[in-house]
């Protein structure tokens, strides 16, 4: 039923869309559009999308889908632009790491049998780097797609159709689809995702500073090493926004984490050590 | 040079390095011994040892050198039992953790011209799990392995010979080897290997509170939190001796990041985050 889609930011995530649509079978059109020109050229060079688009608010009303893949407060910004120029035959759904003030803005703008439906995802894909060159059609094989959808939004027939239609592309690509409301999606990703990388982002400065004068020594700590400080590479550019949109949880969980770690140091000689091991390899014995 | 090698403990490291030494090249005699059973069975039908010990004082008087692939304090047991047992003809070495306790032990036991040599060194390989049935050839290929001799150590010529090939057999198991003060390497350690292990249990036993009770939204993190929490599977048992051994460089490696992440927290909405998201990165791109 979709046969025309336009992604608006051919970076990583809008870039490996098209790409995973295609290599899923979709035949219909991919229109692209990016802020920066190469950052497109490059996403039309890999086959990501068919055509660029010069005028992207006019590519939006051409497509029946409109994926926004640019960070959040862009994605914002394009509800905004797009809410009052398209209709109730649209669909325009995200990509967008945090969900409430999207979530917010989709049921302020969109979702109305006259208007647009918004469909608010976020696939738990990604990398500690950006940009179209690195897009692939496997990144969303085996991952979670999560959506903050509200029941009691009322769209259109057809844009409700279009939603239904645009989750199962999304299984097609590989990802297991969950639903979530907003408010418990910031906070658990709050844990599981940006916890995890601002610690990464903390160890890997502090690191820095420790022995960062002897780069050599870095090899010492091997894989772990490595592994720990992996996300250490990402840019800030990718983290300002949830940084900004998702602060107090964040703030839980950072510390939660600090306390967590400064039990840990006052009981290194305890048997309470043994405990937090313990409890440490259950989390991992679930998965 | 090196013929006969008694390995005195056939965990996982122990397995590996009789692997190892094989696929290297090595035709001399390799016997083991383990504390269990099982796990010198396992090692003897892997083939990383050709024959096991009844007796291990009599494996490693019969042998040139003894590999002790232990933890940290059965590591010190094995060093006051063969101290008395062994001579110049011999050389001792060990893969433990923490270097300072083994290496004052090395001075006060071993490394005159009328004992047998020691040379304290320490692989920066290994897994969160442990066990000779996860024993492989390639563990320390790409791996530093670190030694702190004591420059003052008078070793007879025969140990000190031993010591030069022992080291060549490290190299051709693909390691590079580094050597170090044992003070020094405790303090490093304390940073790029001990600070990640904690970090990884303080953060894996913190999710196991906050969303264990929710298993299939684990999937959610993807792979950035299972590369953040794998080390969280790490036993207690394989991180007592060091938490008791580096006691002081971990406090103070846990306290640091404390910090850092205090900081981070109070600074989720300024200008001070991108620093430190800069300082991150810098780590990494020297990597």
């Amino acid at each position: 039923m979709i046969e025309r889609i336009a992604i608006l930011g051919t970076g990583l995530l809008g870039t490996s869309v098209g790409l995973a649509l295609r290599a899923a079978g979709f035949r219909g059109a991919i229109t692209g559009w990016n802020r920066g020109a190469e950052g497109g050229q490059r996403a039309l060079s890999m086959g990501a999308v068919d055509t660029l688009a010069a005028e992207p608010l006019q590519a939006a009303r051409e497509s029946q889908v409109v994926l926004l893949a640019v960070p959040i407060y862009a994605t914002l910004d394009w509800m905004e632009r797009l809410a009052p120029v398209m209709g109730p035959e649209h669909l325009v759904t995200d990509v967008g790491s945090t969900k409430a003030q999207i979530t917010a803005a989709a049921g302020r703008l969109f979702n109305t049998p006259e208007r647009a439906g918004f469909l608010p995802g976020h696939p738990m894909a990604g990398k500690e780097r950006g940009g179209a060159a690195l897009g692939e059609a496997n990144l969303f094989r085996g991952a979670v797609w999560l959506f903050t959808d509200d029941p009691g939004w009322k769209r259109s027939t057809h844009s409700a159709n279009l939603a239904q239609d645009w989750r199962q592309w999304v299984e097609a690509m590989g990802s297991k689809t969950i639903d979530i409301d907003a408010a418990r999606h910031d906070e658990l990703v709050g844990w599981v995702s940006h916890l995890p990388q601002f610690v990464a982002t903390a160890l890997s400065a502090l690191l820095e500073e420790e022995v960062g004068d002897a780069p050599e020594l870095k090899d010492v700590g091997g894989r772990a090493l490595r592994e720990m400080t992996r996300l250490g590479a990402s840019p800030y550019s990718m983290w300002r926004d949830i940084a900004y949109t998702n602060t107090e949880a964040v703030k839980r969980s950072l510390h939660a984490l600090e306390q967590r770690l400064a039990y840990l140091r006052e009981n290194l000689r305890t048997p309470e050590l043994r405990d937090e091991f313990e409890q440490a390899n259950r989390f991992r014995r679930d998965q």
